[in-house]
């Protein structure tokens, strides 16, 4: 295996909000992810999810209103079950860590939903 | 819970080779460590490991005498069973996602092994 370049990987797609697995280890996979716009408020009933930011910025959004943003270089850990709903303003490249179980839009079903991940 | 600032983490240690807990989902342990100098050669029995580069450069030598060096933004999934030793020329800001259960110098015990990880 060679090392993988997160910036290489980022430059094969174009399209948002439809995640690619880049790596897999432990029953976890890591996943690569461009966002702008907005997802609809979701959970995963079984499962935290790992944002960690590339490029730019991304805000999760909570059921009580509150909300955090996530700039390059930081992550934040969503626990499994907590209600989230992500926006990116601008373009937001994320990379996520989790279960190979693991649905991207989580209990919701929408014109995003991938239900089948392609490893790039 | 904020966002986790890596920047802001690695700068609350200098020493090497002592990894620090930043995270933790589905059983899995992100850790963050500094390195400079070399590793002895080791493997983990029943985990993958995932080094991810924060900054500088870290190469890792296999039992067969290849190597790999991994750049600032790419990672490295080193399967479990494989023999490896990190080699840091410069200082090294790594990125480490596994299992709650692995220990950082695998099978092998030396100066640098640590039994209790922190949380920062």
């Amino acid at each position: 295996m060679l090392p993988i370049d997160l910036n290489e990987k980022f430059a094969l797609f174009t399209d948002y909000w439809h995640p690619r697995i880049v790596g897999e280890l432990n029953g976890q996979l890591v996943k690569i992810a461009k966002g702008l716009g907005t997802l609809p408020m979701h959970h995963h009933a079984a499962e935290d999810e790992m944002f960690l930011i590339h490029k730019g910025e991304l805000t999760l959004k909570f059921a009580d209103d509150t909300a955090v943003t996530i700039g390059a270089g930081q992550f934040y850990i969503v626990p499994r079950g907590v209600d989230h709903q992500p926006i990116a303003e601008q373009e937001v490249e994320i990379v996520l860590f989790e279960p190979a179980t693991t649905a991207h839009t989580g209990n919701v079903v929408v014109a995003e939903t991938r239900t089948r991940l392609v490893t790039i």
